[in-house]
């Protein structure tokens, strides 16, 4: 059965006042309100961790009764930082099976009101638990993959924050239109470069902030204007160290696979699309890995302001994650509103794209490895469903085949990837320098430097020594002077 | 389309060695043995809360990728301590749709590591926080239900106390055959009495125990020889004291009218049911809600050993959550996997039905408000589906319809029940009285009395006074003699 949007409501992202549910209250009266209807046959509720950011559970029934919904079927939905789309790809099922014809999907997260390196320790969770012991937060990895992604494109530091910076200021462009969006502020070049350095080479300006923000959307099989044409959904391994490749995502990639197949569109076809901009880097990795450029051309297709509002393919017209803001259970919901205000028409004069029929939505959750694709078009469009269509879409999936063989607790290896982490999560003295090391065997394995504070001694491709401590890999540099130092205090606590 | 169980898969149920996720790993690994299958479109996984129970987020991710499933879509659902039956439902509705063919539910927690007092305040959460704040736990509102239970229908202590120990003593005689309950031992009417008070009047033996288990099944498209034919779904208000009775829950029965209706089956055709006895005595409200007896006549047909092994209609014949244990968020789905060995006449010779073509499991997530009720029967039951059929079956849902006032800071009111808690959640002395007085405008509120340890001095309909102390409601007995203690006390204090 076809599924339709007849609702949207959100509300303005920032610091909250109001409880959660409450907030997420006021955004589902809008959405049921644009819908027309007060008849929902069931709820779906995305929150990421509502238990430790508010410290309540049971919290489907809470909406409801919140809601003056009370008696109606309620469900929490969780995907990690992807769950407002899945909240939403849930729902589809739903109204898809038949067994129910309007659904309420309701998203939100609050989580302003904590201390930063507690809500930092919280969002760490999603990390794979032996990489998380070492301190490692989403920026930290996600500067991991940013340092990759300059080594593997051969560009410079500054080079890469150049780019950054350009995602950054373009991302904020978009949103300052937006009335929803967190900060609703043009910023430089300038304002980028002046930015604190969160964990190295990522500066605070690249990292989406934290957030409190819901958002709503009415799903039906009554045929309305907005159609729900696509929808994929794929993983990956929990742990970064098991993939085969750090810069490009298997999950989006097979995510948009079955996307592009369930909506026969081609990523060609499609006009415009919000790209999960947690770090500015994930936008450009994330055009690549959609097929909207080649592998390693993204960065240029921005620099070709290919991607800005009057660009031939706008990324985030709504401001992306970074400017309309990040409560990481709303915002894969908070993509589909901005996708169904561009598709009616609605987004306001100096946001509303030109081209507007067909949309694309990319959520990641955790760090790449719960990722789902969304494709929403205009239900006036021409289109025949083929039996067997497939797209003109074939991505190369990087999958470590091997069996992962844990590496001795000592021995040589190089580095892989390396951060120098400074807002380090409860229980972590910062500066932290954290990095992917390719052990003797060729396994990949997180590792930490007490040694370094520096990022400036360290290179991508070193010969570095492991060792082991308290059950930590440790990694060195084996310069002739460093394994002079190590002696040297060896023999000091002798 | 019509959606079948294909396979399922369980692991004895107590405490475990092996983290959560291998627990569950193990489950699905047999559920996929049983369904002949390795592929699966997408994996759906109950855990409630898995962020305090083992510190982890993005749980569905790591589900998939231990698994070696990496890749597959993994969806974490919540429902409360319904969570494994909500799971259910949501794969249900994948499945229906036509969009995925083979979908993995599992469901699972891990409970047993963390000190009894943590568990208690964790599984307390999902309790409205404004009736949290008083130290009530899941028991404690339990105990208030079932001493209304007892005043509504005439049931001295003494008299209540025997009846629900019938309910205990059955179960624990179901689960001794069952190879995968936590406790397989039969217990005697004298251990029930033995077994110290929990939270008066309820007992030890009274509620389902904390465990650790996993527990998984898989959902297709492909006929087969258990089908799906039922599920509904509902809430109740968040707080128990918005309930117009307390002891009837209104979501289960339209959960049960739902699930009916979808399955063109009324009560009187189900053959055996699984009912959420996370509490004695909810299993004798179950089933009555669920219309297998009238109201308030539960237990008279407990009594008449109706609902044994050998009865008309056999309740709980795994030995229920009483005896397989209460992993909170494998619960739900646990009811399906016994519902499939007796209908597919694989329970074991001393636990299978004669009587095994359709069965009805019934799931309770918080206190009532987020029930799941789902039918499974065999396909080769014959049936012929009739369009707009409509059951036998019309419960008299119990409503609060006036706006909820907030009652006046100090005044008279009416003891409506009471209970006298000892095992309290951390933050909390023990013994905790607790009630829910009718204050003068008609408003139940949640109050607590400091001054009563024992519940001998209280009693149902007693007048009471409320006051107000730090935000939280006191009640005090109003004979002349507590007023003139009360007076007495302030006198003291000038």
């Amino acid at each position: 059965m076809d599924v339709y949007v007849s609702g949207i409501g959100i509300t303005k992202f920032g610091r909250s006042k109001d409880p959660l549910e409450i907030m997420m209250a006021r955004a589902a009266a809008l959405a049921l309100k644009d819908a027309a209807t007060e008849n929902v046959d069931a709820i779906y509720i995305g929150v990421m961790n509502v238990e430790e950011f508010v410290g309540d559970s049971n919290f489907a029934t809470l909406l409801a009764d919140t809601l003056g919904l009370t008696g109606i079927p309620s469900t929490r939905v969780e995907t990690a930082s992807s769950t407002g789309a899945g909240a939403f790809e849930t729902g589809f099922y739903a109204v898809a099976s038949g067994h129910l014809k309007h659904v309420l999907v309701l998203a939100g997260e609050m989580m302003t009101h904590l201390p930063r390196a507690k809500t930092t320790r919280i969002l760490s969770e999603v990390i794979d638990r032996s990489e998380r012991r070492y301190g490692a937060t989403m920026p930290a990895l996600a500067a991991m993959v940013a340092q990759r992604y300059g080594r593997e494109h051969r560009l410079s530091f500054q080079r890469l924050g150049e780019i950054l910076a350009q995602v950054a200021v373009k991302n904020h462009h978009n949103g300052s239109f937006n009335p929803y969006a967190q900060f609703q502020k043009e910023i430089t070049r300038d304002d980028y470069f002046k930015s604190q350095m969160v964990s190295y080479p990522l500066r605070l300006y690249d990292c989406a902030p934290i957030t409190d923000g819901a958002c709503a959307l009415v799903l039906t099989s009554e045929p309305g204007r907005v159609k729900v044409s696509g929808i994929g959904h794929a993983t990956d391994t929990s742990a970064v160290r098991h993939r085969a490749s750090l810069t490009t995502f298997n999950s989006t990639k097979e995510a948009a696979l079955k996307a592009y197949t369930m909506a026969q569109v081609n990523p060609q076809d499609i006009q415009f699309a919000e790209v999960h901009d947690a770090f500015t880097l994930f936008e450009i990795i994330g055009t690549e890995d959609l097929g909207f450029f080649a592998p390693g051309e993204g960065w240029k297709a921005l620099e070709e302001n290919k991607t800005g509002l009057k660009g031939t393919l706008p990324i985030n017209p709504s401001g992306g994650l970074k400017s309309r803001g990040h409560p990481v259970g709303a915002s894969g919901l908070a993509q589909m509103v901005e996708m169904v205000l561009q598709l009616r028409g609605e987004a306001g004069n100096e946001r509303q794209l030109e081209r507007a029929g067909v949309g694309l939505a990319q959520s990641i959750g955790g760090l790449g490895n719960n990722n789902i694709v969304t494709i929403l078009e205009r239900s006036d469009r021409k289109k025949v469903q083929v039996e067997g269509w497939k797209p003109d879409f074939h991505p190369e999936l990087k999958v470590l085949k091997k069996e992962i063989v844990p590496p001795p607790a000592e021995g040589p290896g190089r580095l892989e990837t390396f951060t120098v982490l400074y807002a380090t999560p409860e229980g972590f003295k910062s500066p932290l320098t954290l990095g992917l090391v390719r052990a003797g065997g060729g396994e990949l394995v997180m590792a930490c430097n007490p040694d370094y504070r520096n990022p400036k001694g360290l290179k991508i491709g070193q010969r570095v020594h492991l060792s082991m401590k308290e059950g930590l890999y440790l990694f060195e540099r084996r310069t002739w002077w460093s394994q002079w130092v190590s002696r040297w205090r060896k023999k000091s606590k002798d």
